[in-house]
């Protein structure tokens, strides 16, 4: 096994006792990214040496990410280095400072491999440079793919994402990766080219929930005590909207992982997803028009440096009236509201984290067993946009793969500043898995 | 001397020391609407009777607010009543539920005389159907007037208005009496039809600064001790936008007040105000598509029902894009930060709360020494309004008269949940402003 698959926990220990330098640690990273970025393409770009001279000039050990290798979406500044959003619109762009989680990062003795890429500006639920880090030829999912597939392949010990509807936890779904979305405005946006500021979301994607745990912990200033025993514990099984339209193996999977809850202890509770009906209209309502307000300056200077894909969107975003907006907001309100009484009720929500697998790279739709058809942007991000609307943490983590061999997530909601119970939650259930697999 | 008279303060220490009796009380304050109201028209409608059995089956003294005989803008619901907004739209209307504020009113003992005059729907600086308390061939401002005019004619020993952008402080000060806009969302608004949600507010109108402290103390179960000794308070004095397009009368008589909170021991403060270019649109951006917002469903219905004037702004506001009103709210948010800032270096800002007096009914236009030709209900709101979009409270208080008799407000704002030092520097000029009177 290479220094590039410990976990981010295993990686810490070993370089706290000095059995792992951050330089041999950082250089198996770079060998794995020589051998995968080819055929994967995570990366915008990876200075090697720039990494290795940072790794080597670390000095005295900082804490629980000092020396480690890692990613960030490329639309996280970092001073001195271009924020292309994955995007011809940026050409020439240099960030002027550290956003806030670089510098934190930074201060910790993280060392930066290299800005992962994004779906243009994250509009979209795919990552079209990048590739599944399990089969080439399907999807990455998005639009943090390829900081999910970094962490996947080796090709970064954790890597931080940012999720407006699911950007975090699709691709870490789709790729076999922990992704955490904190509770909204927890893990600071400055610096951070935004999608649509009432709906984004910074946050770490890693290989076990343990990791997520320490990453934000960093980043936040506040460690998270993780036990596994969950005696007691309120886990809501959703009797509408999350298993509604999706794959059987995938809803296998997820329902014997709330089995494996109950075995430790949880107590399992039928719950009713409030006013899914307005959850599409809502996130559209609230989505388009902030993304179109921060690109109005570049959509009239520069309209043909967009993909036609995200110019079509931002274009639409024009022509939206302030009523839909109003009524975007106004319903979110309520939705928060009965959110807040759902999780009166329970601690944690269990659901799937997408409703399939990660697809073949280009295909457009997919087909329920009823005959619907649905985009399959539309159905990726269909069970994750509910927590950026309400602002509730949300944590994806492996669960198991399909025939295929690909990766199923399940995911876990809690009320607002709930990371505590959603991370204790997941390390319990990947404790049973990881005993298992190892 | 009448009891119709009495401050709040005065009324309830009579009722307290049972010199006076609520029936006592309520009787000389009827009899004074009886005389009154046919030149006024503050009340929508009075029922004598109710009033009467509701003042004799008062028990035990409650509070401060026992036995006290108070007037509500007609926007906020008594269960059992028409909340009517001054409108035909809302003709046969019946409240179901005491809104929150009126709950607390009747549960503190004060007793309803009835609804007042409110510009329709709140939508104007103006309430047509009101004359001026101290003259009625001039305008009474609104949209509260109905409320000021009851408490400056001795109508009403304290009223409620509400206030998004100037609805309180507007009439209050045009009537000479003193109204205080609370603190964003310091005051519950369950129950009082909304005129733009962001921007709405409740609050007192009532005839000493004292007065205001003791409804507020009521609404929000705090009490506000207010001595008279302002050393070391920092009041900060505009050098632009209060006192640009100002009648000389009210600029002198607001820099003589001024003169008088330095002689208390204040120290005065050159400010300058931020963003003030934004504040007109920021004021409009907002409003106009919530107000189209709310009324959404009625403008479809019953369109003929509006005045004209009314009707126009809300069907202006179903041609606003999302991005004006986006716009607007990123002004608030830039606003909001100045403002904070500029608190850091005072503790209350002083200023005029309207640019002139009341203007005779009928009159349209203002025109200013430089030419300058301004709406005036765009006078009226223009210096209350910055208080409204970023929320900071706001108290007027009378000054003194112009050279007809009409009344000239001061106003004062202070940082987020500042109410206490508002009070305080207000009671304290009102004790001199006092001393002279009496």
């Amino acid at each position: 096994m290479s220094l590039a698959d410990l976990t981010l926990a295993e990686a810490s220990a070993a370089i706290r006792d000095r059995r792992v330098s951050p330089v041999e640690l950082v250089e198996a990273v770079l060998a794995r990214i020589d051998e995968v970025e080819p055929r994967l393409h995570a990366y915008v770009a990876v200075d090697a040496d720039r990494v290795r001279a940072e790794a080597a000039a670390l000095g005295q050990i900082r804490g629980p990410l000092h020396g480690i290798p890692m990613g960030l979406k490329d639309l996280i500044d970092v001073a001195g280095t271009a924020t292309t959003a994955s995007s011809q619109v940026r050409a020439g762009h240099r960030a002027e400072q550290d956003s806030t989680v670089a510098a934190q990062l930074k201060a910790a003795g993280a060392v930066l491999l290299g800005k992962t890429h994004t779906h243009e500006f994250a509009y979209g639920l795919t990552t079209p440079q990048t590739h599944n880090a399990r089969n080439p030829s399907r999807v990455a999912g998005g639009s943090s793919g390829g900081s999910a597939v970094a962490v996947a392949a080796g090709a970064a010990t954790f890597a931080l994402g940012t999720d407006t509807g699911g950007s975090i936890r699709v691709p870490a779904a789709l790729n076999g990766v922990v992704g955490l979305k904190p509770t909204y405005g927890l893990i600071p946006r400055h610096g951070v080219t935004s999608l649509s500021w009432s709906l984004d979301h910074v946050g770490p994607i890693t290989r076990t929930v343990e990791d997520a745990a320490l990453v934000l912990s960093v980043l936040i200033g506040q460690s998270f005590p993780i036990g596994d025993d969950l005696t007691g514990l309120r886990v809501g099984v959703p009797g509408n909207y999350y298993f509604d339209h999706i794959d059987p193996t995938v809803e296998a999977a997820v329902r014997d992982a709330i089995d494996r809850l109950a075995e430790l202890g949880a107590e399992l509770v039928d719950v009713e997803i409030p006013l899914t009906r307005y959850l599409q209209a809502t996130h559209w309502g609230l989505m388009v028009p902030e993304a179109t307000a921060y690109h109005e300056q570049t959509l009239r200077t520069v309209p043909g440096q967009y993909a036609a894909d995200v110019r079509v969107l931002l274009e639409a975003g024009e022509l939206m009236g302030a009523g839909d907006y109003l009524r975007a907001q106004r319903a979110r309100t309520l939705m928060r509201q009965e959110w807040t009484r759902l999780f009166e009720e329970i601690d944690v929500l269990a659901a799937p984290t997408v409703p399939m697998t990660a697809v073949p790279a280009g295909q457009e739709t997919v087909t329920w067993s009823d005959g619907t058809v649905e985009a399959v942007s539309d159905a990726y991000v269909r069970l994750s946009a509910p927590a950026n609307i309400t602002g509730v943490p949300a944590l994806t983590l492996p669960i198991g793969d399909d025939l295929d061999g690909m990766p199923i997530g399940l995911q876990l909601l809690a009320r607002p500043h709930g990371e505590q119970v959603l991370l204790r939650t997941g390390h319990a259930l990947e404790r049973t898995r990881l005993k298992v697999a190892r």
